[in-house]
């Protein structure tokens, strides 16, 4: 992004520049739809599009890919998209938002990926009277059970407008940050056991990377709850009554997966003050044992120190009882010192302490 | 859930599927009231009930067990049920919520229950202008004190609408929060005691489930108290102005059960702490014993490692007075240092420390 | 509260029940007032109130206690107060909050004792046209003085309404707040002191207890708070244009010890990360007597233990200079060690550490 | 104030008591103004003030000290004042707050003074038609700047009316702020060398000053901002449209200085942790030191240990190698554990550590 | 700021006072254009700017540097300007705002600069119906882009009007947040590889500053996005349409801005734990050194210390099998201690520990 924004910069707003590394794509996906009747091919300009659009059907168009600006530019003089939504559909690190433009909604997402790390994909939608227009950074993505669902003609998909296709493919991207979440979830649940059982020194590393991706995820649901909150109290009449319910529901999915990720966020932060607790623990039962050993062994090591000195005139080193009287007082502050650290309840710590 | 939701990615929305493991249930609870008479019975298919729907008197079902989607799709078609609202019915992780689909409002609630730690268990509630379905995961519920009610025509539970039994039954769930809620205050109030007087390993452990359990709690009511909240605002006809009322002191207690849920979890926030300064203070006494121990007894063990040398001229050695005056410096040095530590206040650690 | 809850379970909403351990109230305590004449006494039966009803003056009882159901119940047959508030009256946990029954208004407040430590005691009043009724749970409150401005007929209370009374009495627990908070506040800045400049175990455990204090009573006056600005918005007609103004003040009043309350609790919660850095000052000086001791003695004894040991060809030990020479590195090093120490400011440690 | 609120107790509201230990004040400084002329005067009593009410022109009473209860009750009564109002006046600790007295606006602000520590003292303001009275707690105050603009006659400010005289000396206030923020800034930006570069146990102590000082600036500016906010949404008629315009660059100015507070919070509540971590760090070098030597000279002594053994059979003690020998060990001892410590990065701790 | 605020200190309202130290403008650059022509000229007096404001064309006026407050004043009375906003634009540390003065509308941003660490300027700006008169504090902006879009003529700036060029410079402002948001982001991403890998005493100070800095821009950019909503939800008719749907696309850009710097806080935040926790590793790893070292040799030097005991009677002495058995007996010791810290898990510390 950072090259695209040095690009662009000096350039009149509504310029179509295409990011760094692009996907070209090799051309549009489209699903022509009624109740009767279905048709999906692929084509390759915008020309094509044409006699789709006076159809009287619904029509999906899918573009995968941003590095055909030329492209993106044709299908925003057919459907009409203001400059600026296209502008943004470049520019891939959007927020999710929702923009009224009168003659059309322009919504934009973020889908999860998962490679090596959580990653996030912007999904650029735009919903027309009698069109969906979706745009994507690469090829793949979670939409397929919606085109199944067409293809099917189960349900309610078929006989329902575009706008119902837009509450479908909306739904579609919540209902994927689920199996994100829940292994999210697993992981934090494991770093729960891991770090107050077990803690070693990876377990800090793997926190914050949690915390790290939950932080990822937040920043994808949270304001595309406040863009689907934002599409129901608008009065658009693009979206119909029926829709309308649907998306009040695909809200609060949205409102669910933002619930899970405050609960796992606030699980993550504690185990940060669960593993410097668990680090002063071992700390602790590392010194008492330095400090067992030692307050047990240097005094006795002092007394054979003394009777080691070559003074003339030490009456007990002539003393037939001098070696067993001396072994006897050592033993004897071995076994007051042991008894001393367990009356504090150093030893057997593992039980104590 | 994640098995559910991987099942239903792909299908429409409003399609029936079981969650996985849902108990299939034998039959359905029925209790049919008026003010003068009360039947209460056993049925097998919503066909049977049909004849309770005639009848002018209020209608309560009580479905346990998810297993069984066309015997809950044959309630849906009975009592005109959305499509999006019993799809909620079988996804067994919802937040608490209230929908209001015109002919009927819809209510999730959780029901806490415990099985080795706090779980939740969710109970789906249908108001119509004269009859409340409940659907339960499993048999085992809150409602009884309900039942007994309604069977000892008590109160003005009989004489009063399909609201007020709602009412009752969300009141039921609400109630039953409290003695959860106590217990974990005990915990709580223990930890409190363990943490500054005894702490030992697995406070911290215990400490972080008890916050676990509070997130669970607050994770249960917090959304309860919304939903409550939104029915009240609502201008719903289901919804008599006597309930309202009821439903007005209902909604209180969710919010008295969140002030102590927070209460509780600023405590057991400032109980981490607490154990982190509690074991700082442990690993000070033990380096203090270590430092007066090494201290008092290194330079004596020096002294005697001088005289231990076998050096040919030195001439303490032969005098008479040498090996007394060894010791007494050694003795000296112990006093001296005693004296230090004492003035440095390290000796009766426990008075001072 | 926990007895009273599972009693309750299962009764219908509005069946009183007297908490575990309550007072059982011998009478109630009557004033009855206006700006002529005032009249106070005690009575045993509501019976005995009806004679004050009708007389167009202002009736204040209080009832101390909550141990008799009936008499409660018969004062809300006699003053027409609702069930709900009647319950809510003897579950004596409630939250501060105000109802408004349209024919009376009911405000819970919570008033603050110390019995060891800070404890709170419900009151209950329900203000009618021309009637208070306050309900406390123990004899003993804060009203005192109230009852002596009505004696001494001094201000303007005698001439104003019953609104006026329960404004007089919300102040008088509002004012009841701040000897709570200056001693906690005093206790605070104590901490402080100690926390900084000799801090000790116990320390901690201070610190907790005045931070919970400190919820405690914050529990007690944020709804409050809330309740207060609720009757000034609420158009309830029983309240005066006068009553609202002095209201609005009380109401300042609550926001004023919420914000000592937060305060308190800010420096409260620094206290423990001072008390902490206190702690690990205390550690690093330890160890540094240690170290200085054990890094100057160690190499020490070492050169002591070279020459004692018995090796048949050691020069040395058959030179007259040898042990003078053997004492002077070991004078040596110690300097040496000394010199260092002083170097990295470890001597002299009250001063730069 | 704990003496006031004790005296207070059992009063009614609106009688008037100085609190303990007030100035009394020896007489009222006066200046009465329009666009031509100027009177500055002090007078001594309330009946001297009424030739000036009727002048047509505006007044300015300023009174110090709150010592004088009747000359308090007198400017009520000649100005229309509210007991309530006059009572607040009294009652030093108010928190800054704006109320709207249809013939009169009542302004409660805090000065802010340096004596050792900064410390606060209330201004009280009340805003009539033609008159602003103001009553400090003590002679000094920040109105100088505006009493020379009346004097000098620059601006607008003596063709404009009392609204802009209050806004003037709301302005004086909030200007006054700056100087105290700024010298807690430079306070935060030297404790951020000091704990970073060479934090001593007194550190932490300035730390927990500077935020109890943030602390008291916050609690008096952060209720003047909503009180400015308040006049301004109010609809007063005592409030012309210029006095307007400027209050709100005044409210401007409190925003900005509330946002330099919380930027120093912020910044000083950062430090904590750096002083932590510091402490951690000087404790490891501690360790370090300890166990480097330790680690070194215990095997060396050991081997020295074994040869002043006293058995009879110790051949290498017999043979002319011995010695060098054992002293070539002890140097490959020491000189292996060095190689180690260095592979380990502790020697040149302060390049890596 | 300090001085500038001391010497105004006693000033009216309005007076201008140039800040300490202020760039004293040599001129001010004039651009003044409509769809056909543009014409870009230095002037040095305000007089001479006279004959642009009757163009009819759109008029540019940028001054840079605030030493000339003679010129400012003259540009006020030129324009139209209110003396408070002129004021404000003198006085440097204003935060980001929108006032709507009727005839024009003031806005002030902040510009951010690196200079050895960030830094903002202000930039104030005046839009009138067809002019815009911008601000600066010294020369060097990120104006450059608009300025070159002008004089190209591309896109839709030239036929726009002056509210039009109003949003492109806000918009130039914003985007010129971005590359030190990602350098900043770079840091954090640094400074989590440095902390979890290999953290040193420096690694504090760094985060410390990086805090700082995202501090410093969130000051700068917080304000702006609210002053941003205030000009959008303006009713202002210097407004246009257009320019009022570019604004909003502008708005969107602050929130990510703005999300960007919540995100690497929050990032920034958690390290300060990493770190902590990393110093505990440490000194647990340092621990454990002297630990192993110490419990192995200290027994073992024990036992040598009795053999060198001079005592007249010790048998073992005087067997050829002493001194090997009591080699064995140390050995032997090593050996279990070695065998207790391998169960133990501190052998290998770097694989578990």
């Amino acid at each position: 992004m950072k090259k695209t924004r040095d690009k662009m910069r000096g350039l009149a707003p509504g310029t179509l520049v295409a990011p760094e590394g692009a996907v070209v794509p090799t051309g549009m996906h489209v699903i022509c739809y009624d109740a009767g009747s279905l048709e999906e091919t692929i084509v390759e300009s915008v020309a094509e599009l044409k006699r789709f659009r006076s159809s009287g059907r619904v029509l999906w168009v899918n573009l995968c890919g941003l590095g055909n600006t030329e492209m993106l530019a044709g299908l925003g003089a057919l459907f009409g998209l203001h400059p600026l939504a296209l502008e943004d559909t470049l520019t891939v690190r959007q927020r999710p938002k929702v923009e009224d433009y009168k003659e059309n909604i322009f919504v934009v997402m973020r889908m999860l990926h998962f490679r090596g790390e959580i990653d996030t994909e912007q999904v650029s939608m735009f919903l027309g009277r009698d069109f969906v227009l979706t745009v994507q950074e690469r090829p793949g993505d979670c939409f397929e059970p919606v085109r199944e669902r067409l293809r099917n003609g189960g349900g309610q998909i078929r006989t329902q407008g575009a706008d119902y296709l837009m509450y479908s493919l909306i739904d579609a991207v919540t209902d994927n940050y689920y199996p994100f979440l829940e292994s999210l979830g697993e992981v934090v649940e494991q770093l729960e056991d891991e770090v107050v059982d077990r803690p070693t020194r990876q377990s800090v590393g793997k926190v914050h990377e949690v915390k790290r991706s939950l932080l990822q995820v937040r920043r994808a649901i949270w304001p595309l709850r406040e863009a689907i909150s934002t599409i129901l109290r608008d009065e658009s009449p693009l979206l119909g009554e029926v829709a309308r319910v649907y998306l009040r529901d695909c809200y609060d999915h949205a409102v669910q997966v933002l619930d899970m990720v405050e609960t796992y966020r606030e699980l993550a932060g504690g185990l940060m003050d669960v593993y410097l607790s668990s680090l002063s623990n071992k700390m602790n039962e590392v010194m008492k044992v330095l400090t067992i050993i030692a307050t047990i062994f240097i005094p006795m090591t002092f007394i054979a120190g003394i009777y080691g000195m070559n003074f003339d005139s030490m009456p007990e080193l002539h003393q037939s009882w001098g070696y067993p009287a001396a072994l006897g007082v050592m033993v004897a502050i071995a076994v007051f010192m042991l008894f001393v650290f367990r009356r504090m309840g150093w030893l057997g710590g593992k039980r104590e302490d």
